[in-house]
């Protein structure tokens, strides 16, 4: 019997953790993110790995090793730091050391969830025909990896980072702090801050009425499809804008590095699934400097387990 | 005695030609490009290589082989098509059997213009202790390549086109018909057409007349160059726009692909030199995602011999 790969994607609001025998995901737990700091977050990790790998109707054994994504600034086995996780603001946080013990010394790999998520996509997802694509998730915010030649590229440790594209000179403002970037309009939590601000200037939107019939305190990606779904107009301005925005950024990625394919995914992206990204494609195709040769657009096959299956990858499976 | 390695810079107007033997350039020949057709512009390739070996004192012996960068696309060694070298217009064009032909069945190499000129700064110019690279030569028009993890980018077959990155949706034509790219801000013949139709709107300009004084019929980099010292209210504009474009492109790229350096070439960048590439610098460390790890911005080190000496590398050398 072949080895068994645990994966751990860490959010900041949920632990997604798949086991891998192979390329089959044989185990799976979800939990959330405790919000009470760095000990309880690794401690919940290893339990969501424990939980997996009591997944079906006997427990499994032989945990060979684990990989993690994590968001943030990864060095080695350590979190140096990462804003979206609760008690790992300020690191370093010897991630792989503490996870490893917890878990009798499985060896443990880490590395950055979006890179891992890119990793899933090509090893076991819609990037599995490629050796040079894109990689963009649209979600909380906007974060991307690309596969060039057959290698995940890691530039100086920062490469892919298309959310920060600009798209639009002095346009909206991004989270970074800077005027007009594609995250500024096409990741949702922007999409919620402008949507306020326009309810505050008298439009009317029924975006806040969807989220709290929802029980939601944010737009999440489910609030910003069905509110979509009832053509409610700022969100329909709100979503064009995003297919703009995105139009724009990967024709400007596709000229300057002639991909095979870009695979669109995230939150956001994989709830408004094809028909986004169709229009994606619409947007894009006609500022290509080679139009009748596009890059194939494709969704995720991975959806929300993309970062665990990848943390898997680098794990080892 | 080492072999001698032949280099062709194939331009629109002038073919420029070196002889490397191991890195040293041993001979060279710069004529016009023939505007009468195909056939006189191989005959014109053929005897530069002949008056190259005879540069010295006294004539070169042992050409081993031959590289060329031709602009266009290119297929093996056929010229598919290049609008602007006269004859080359529709191809095939089979420059590498006739050119070998001529010259006593030595082999010949061929490849892209830009991509030959990035290799020529890669081993022999300023990209020499880098193996992740932006090359951008701003000349009539703005072209680029890439060195990734120390290999010359392909892409598919057209990778490194950095001048049609949108800077400003829907902005300046550029000359290939579509809006806002960085080329019709920072390439030579859109400032040159900028210009004309300010001065026709009644903007005061002393441009046409330096290059009256200089016996031009086209606004060459050096009477950009000469019509900016002077503070052309006018000029000055339009290379403020060039620096702003390129900017936003560069920071965009880097964002992207965290690269090591960038170099800045072609007629126009070689001409305005370091101080210009020192404001594209100023212009692009703000828009950085990493703005505390800014690429190394560089000037060429070979400036308009890149090109043949990069084709040279390409033929062997």
């Amino acid at each position: 019997m072949s080895e068994l790969v645990a994966g751990i994607d860490l959010g900041g609001t949920k632990i997604q953790t798949v086991i891998l025998r192979e390329s089959e995901i044989v185990g799976r737990s979800r939990v959330a993110t405790p919000q009470t700091g760095a000990d309880a977050v690794l401690a919940a990790m290893a339990e969501s790995v424990k939980s997996a790998m009591h997944f079906g109707n006997e427990p499994l054994d032989g945990l060979a090793s684990i990989g993690v994504g994590s968001p943030g600034v990864i060095q080695g086995t350590t979190v140096a730091s990462s804003p979206n996780v609760p008690g790992f603001e300020v690191g370093p946080i010897q991630l792989g050391d503490t996870l490893s013990k917890s878990l009798g010394g499985v060896p443990v790999k880490l590395d950055n969830d979006v890179r891992v998520a890119v990793l899933g996509e090509w090893r076991q997802g819609a990037g599995r025909p490629y050796k040079d694509f894109l990689g963009v998730f649209v979600g909380t915010g906007v974060g991307g990896g690309l596969v060039l030649d057959g290698e995940l590229r890691e530039g100086l440790g920062a490469a892919g980072e298309i959310g920060h594209t600009l798209v639009r000179d002095g346009g909206r403002r991004c989270g970074c702090g800077q005027l007009g970037h594609l995250e500024a309009y096409a990741g949702r939590r922007s999409m919620e801050e402008t949507a306020r601000r326009w309810k505050a200037k008298g439009r009317r939107t029924k975006l806040f009425d969807v989220m709290k019939e929802r029980g939601r305190d944010r737009a999440t990606s489910g609030v910003i499809a069905k509110a979509l779904a009832k053509h409610d107009p700022v969100v329909v301005q709100l979503v064009d804008q995003a297919v703009w925005a995105l139009g724009i950024a990967l024709a400007n990625a596709q000229n300057l590095l002639d991909l095979e394919a870009i695979v669109i995914g995230g939150g956001l992206g994989d709830r408004l699934g094809r028909p986004f990204v169709d229009r994606v494609a619409e947007a894009m195709n006609p500022r290509l400097h080679v139009p009748e040769r596009p890059p194939k657009l494709l969704s995720t096959e991975l959806g929300d387990l993309g970062g665990a299956v990848g943390a898997a990858v680098l794990g080892g499976a």
